[in-house]
């Protein structure tokens, strides 16, 4: 008789986004007419740039013609898409074209790069934490050799090198959710531990476009030695509203490798063996779409729509405290850290904001027990928004 | 340090395609003016259809406003289309539209289903076979539990339910390689099998729009009590030309459970957090364009393409019958498989095609060693490119 993989049963029940929305359902059902200001989840307001929408269809009619029609594209991507980074992304990084994987985004590509992993590795993973890490190395198994990195007011809200061994870490830098970004020691410390260890940082930088700061690092590749002990991995999602059409891609220079035995195998080679069989690729206007952002047009509209997400959160942050509160992140990062005032948990700050101010956050507990005390919110939303939500919070 | 999983290493070194990708750059190098018939890859030949390219250039306009802008799509597939397939292909099979998961391929669905099943599962998988779920299999460290079902001239090129206890199987029907399709009896003894070992039946009905025999099932819902005991995986790529768009979903009723200790779980559940976790979903334009296949100018079209995929696939099948060769599929599938004459290996009869007909096939031996001594025709090509290559078969 067929049995189950008994490890879905290790994850944690509590769902926080279903509570958020059956609590947004109630207010409503209450307040019909409240007008909702959602600095939860945290994607795009923004509609698709026109230098994408043109490129996607222009794709979509090619493949309508029969001289030019496409089928079965390459798993790893297409050439011209793989071709575009290298060379906008990764020219000063000796990145080659062949060492970028497309996907289908960064949140599979996170998930299922442990796959090339053995099941005796110790993981390393924040708290709190973007959940897909933490999930997904339950869900597999993983969860006994997980080690939790703090990441509090005390360490800046990242992670520092633990005096634990680590085979294998996931650091998010601008980080999702503390909004909090690497400086370049502090992401060099990582790539030294990482040597030290032997081991390989998973290396998430979906929200690199949103780097402002001189000191922070837009690449994990722009540290010394880290080619040979880190994989990153990056997204349109945010850098250009891409949320809704699904395409990434990770970064796997050849010189990564790992054990086997007493045997160095090139994971390069292992992710091209898995990609190559699970996968069949991104469909081929989606990849025409990310190409257009490299383009003059695509690279002014998308910029334009990431500095607007930009400017709301320097107008939030800057409120915040303004009116006495204490964040963090909201200057590399679309998110703001919000520290609950009074002692308040994240869920009764939840709460006061959603009923005072009909304000949805995320309560920062639900992305790991370090969360507690903390909210967060996110700026993909318009300046009137903003500026609404801050003059309902300042009323509090 | 960092350890890989071992399992790759137990994969068959022997990559077919690249055999063949070489075979043919060596005689392009030799004869640079010959003119290929590629009868290799299962590729659609025909350009995407107007009513599709239209949905999806419609859809991406829409993301391109302010006011009808989407991002974050749900990862179970938007309702427009699980509701457009459960009415229009399983409204007499009572499939709700909850019970359908939209996702970017039959392929990555079939590898990815394995998630849901604890390692101590015994798993049937044909030989010959589609390599996905050998390789997968193998990969995530299931190789020691695999029992080989034969799919010989004896068996009619389909499995046999075995006398050995299987938890999960892999049945594909129409069968890629082999061509040929389940009657409802053959599929009925499969159900029964299942039910009397508690096993789960997966089954891949990727090629469902080519069936024209009455007696073969449309789908394995047809079959009594086969909600208890089946997954069904189909796609868009062969049905509607989506293999360079990446659409394709799973049936998964309520009614499937596998059990944990003594208590029964439901796999839609179990599956319905897999692709929550990992999982974004499929782009928003291509789900519409996926949408528009069940409208009635969808409907004609892609229904078109698929009769002349038929069309070229019995005038080779009956060309190559008169011509003394035994042939098998072809009816049901757009796949020929085919016996190489006087006791050639598949890859000596591989050989000869390329050499004297300028033909390429794929070699019977790269699906299973009982593929051994076929080659498979595909059919996706056009009426002359079909009659050209029995010309050249005639002069063998």
């Amino acid at each position: 008789m067929a049995k189950i993989n008994p490890n879905y049963q290790k994850l944690r029940t509590e769902y926080i986004f279903p509570v958020i929305e059956q609590k947004l359902a109630d207010l409503k059902k209450r307040l019909p007419k409240a007008s909702i200001v959602n600095l939860g989840i945290g994607d795009i307001a923004q509609p698709l740039a026109p230098a994408i929408t043109t490129a996607i269809c222009s794709a979509v009619q090619e493949m309508g013609e029969e001289s030019s029609l496409r089928g079965y594209g390459p798993s790893e991507g297409y050439d011209f898409l793989r071709l575009a980074i290298a060379k906008n992304e990764f020219a000063h990084l000796g990145i080659s074209p062949d060492e970028i994987f497309i996907s289908d985004g960064a949140n599979s590509d996170t998930a299922n790069i442990q796959e090339l992993f053995g099941m005796s590795n110790a993981i390393g993973i924040t708290d709190p934490t973007y959940p897909v890490y933490l999930d997904t190395s339950v869900m597999a198994g993983r969860g006994s050799k997980i080690l939790f990195l703090p990441c509090t007011e005390k360490t800046g809200f990242l992670p520092v090198p633990p005096k634990e061994h680590c085979d294998l870490v996931y650091l998010c830098s601008p980080s999702n959710p503390t909004g909090v970004a690497f400086t370049r020691k502090e992401l060099a410390a990582w790539v030294a531990y990482a040597k030290k260890e032997g081991a390989i940082l998973l290396y998430d930088n979906a929200y690199v476009a949103f780097i402002t700061s001189p000191d922070v690092p837009h690449s994990i590749f722009e540290i010394e030695g880290a080619k040979a002990v880190a994989i990153e991995f990056r997204s349109f999602s945010k850098s250009a509203g891409f949320t809704g059409l699904r395409c990434a891609y990770t970064i796997l220079p050849k010189t990564v490798h790992a054990h086997l035995g007493r045997k160095m195998i090139s994971l390069h080679t292992l992710w091209k063996r898995r990609q190559n069989t699970k996968s069949n690729g991104v469909a081929y206007p989606i990849q025409r779409g990310a190409e257009a952002v490299f383009t003059k047009q695509g690279q002014k509209e998308t910029k334009a729509q990431v500095k607007s997400y930009l400017t709301q959160a320097a107008l939030l942050r800057k409120g915040l405290i303004s009116l006495g509160y204490k964040c963090f992140g909201g200057v590399d990062s679309p998110y703001i850290w919000w520290k609950a005032p009074k002692g308040l948990s994240s869920w009764e700050f939840f709460d006061l904001l959603l009923e005072k101010c009909h304000l949805i956050s995320v309560p920062g507990k639900g992305f790991g027990p370090s969360g507690e005390g903390y909210v967060r919110l996110s700026c993909f939303t318009s300046p009137a928004i903003a500026k609404e939500a801050l003059k309902r919070i300042g009323k509090l």
